[in-house]
């Protein structure tokens, strides 16, 4: 049974919920080992009112304990979600777990305890040197991204042939997909031949560049972005390339929400994680929380 | 019983075949005048083997004949498409009619005829001088396009508080919403506090000017673009205003494909039309169409 370390996301929200409801579930998929010290676990078992497993194995990730007070921003709680992230990081560095799956952390806490990453994904680039590419979706559909988190008005002018031949030849080398890959425009219809728009001209390209090296076809030419997704079209393909955040996460949301997934391809390790936030209006509330995503990510992990 | 023009759109693409295989659903629910003459009429109803119904009610669009080639591009068929168009409005303008319904045309054939308009609502646009609202979708989901069909790239500069009130003001007299509008942002996330790109700044100005022109609050603030059309938050609202095409387009048309139709609002006629195109590589093959979009499209007519 593969081992996967499993950081605890920031403490105030609904991860440490998670892992205390679905270990019965988790152990059966994976031997789990939860990033979180016996103090804090037993503080937010008492507030929970959910008994301790008896064979919930933790580590301890070595940062400052603090008194839990749910759905609050607070630095030491950053900070506490930031080295559990870093010990299951170093735990797969060193071999000793096959793959980390991360529950949520707070953008706000971690930049409140000092540490400036736009998230787990901007900071394992930074860890291991490496172009992480960041991949979401289910088994029904996964949708890379070329560009992530930037304004609107910088991804035209990011589309070049060198970065997006680059992306394409990781992206099949870490997915190595089994049937053709869907590549969106980036203009409405593809641009309708030049008339809104010519970067699809450029990705284009960067697709010939890319099967000339691979000396086989992977991508399609670039998809009319609005049809792409129609249920005739998406019948063909289980992974689309988004040029932009929105274009491609926007319809993998609309129909595939609650189980989806984050994945990042590209590094030396197997990394996964929940598609959803800290969500401080439902933790420690009793709420019945969703555990699709969740679980969905240790089932990648098993696959990998 | 409303009167409805159905401008029959490209001859050699599926609307004569829509229009003949329909009639006897349609005529249940509008009286439609069909904007074709008796010439093009048998030859496409002999080439389809469908018979013409005896209340099939033509008007003349006074174009110029000629010999069916299904499937193909052809500046005559781009020029009769077009006169079948215009028909529909004069007869809407004249009030012979309550609204009209447009049948699929072929850009191609169109910019073959000397007819260069972008599609139907261009040349709306400038036959009437009014800023007309491209809006397309079915009863669960309408999503208005502020801008429609020009490059990824001039989206964000096409953001400014002058025009984005009065496109507020326009939808909101055209639609008069009776739940609160979902107003997308431009950027990822909304553009997270600025760090990802400041546009919903102007976009929350133009809201809150609108608002008060108005004297109610009808708008929501700056959505973050692709959680906005996730099962829980679609539930909230029916109308969305999307910045560009494929924010908007893209899930919508993930989830309601088939029965989406295509609206122009803020012009003096009611003119709705079906969301897809000529589909040459169906037409005339004895092919089951999909009518669902067509009905929708009349429906609509009906309600207004």
């Amino acid at each position: 049974m593969k081992k996967v370390a499993i950081s605890i996301g920031d403490l105030h929200g609904i991860g440490i919920e998670l892992a205390l409801q679905n270990h019965h579930l988790v152990k059966k998929l994976v031997e789990p080992i939860y990033c979180i010290d016996s103090y804090m676990l037993h503080q937010a078992s008492t507030l929970l009112n959910i008994a301790i497993p008896k064979d919930f194995q933790i580590i301890d990730p070595e940062a400052k304990a603090f008194t839990l007070k749910p759905s609050t921003i607070l630095a030491l709680s950053g900070a506490y979600s930031y080295a559990s992230f870093t010990k299951a990081v170093e735990l797969a560095k060193a071999k000793k777990v096959d793959a980390i799956v991360t529950l949520p952390i707070h953008k706000k806490a971690w930049e409140e305890a000092g540490i400036y990453y736009k998230g787990h994904t901007d900071a394992l680039r930074d860890f291991f040197g490496a172009e992480a590419i960041m991949m979401l979706g289910c088994e029904k559909m996964f949708v890379a991204l070329y560009t992530e988190h930037i304004p609107l008005k910088e991804v035209a002018q990011s589309i070049n042939k060198k970065d997006l031949t680059r992306f394409f030849l990781d992206f099949y080398y870490a997915t190595q997909p089994l049937q053709q890959v869907a590549v969106l425009g980036l203009n409405p219809h593809a641009g309708d031949d030049g008339v809104l728009g010519d970067e699809e001209t450029i990705i284009s390209q960067a697709i010939n560049e890319a099967h000339k090296i691979l000396g086989k076809t992977i991508f399609t030419t670039p998809l009319v972005p609005d049809v792409a997704f129609t249920p005739q079209i998406r019948a063909n393909y289980k992974h689309y390339i988004a040029m932009y955040h929105d274009q491609g996460l926007a319809p993998l949301k609309a129909l595939y929400f609650d189980e989806g997934i984050n994945i990042s391809l590209n590094l030396p390790i197997i990394r996964t994680s929940v598609d959803h936030g800290t969500a401080f209006d439902k933790a420690y509330k009793g709420v019945a929380l969703n555990n699709l995503s969740y679980l969905n990510a240790l089932r990648y992990c098993v696959k990998e």
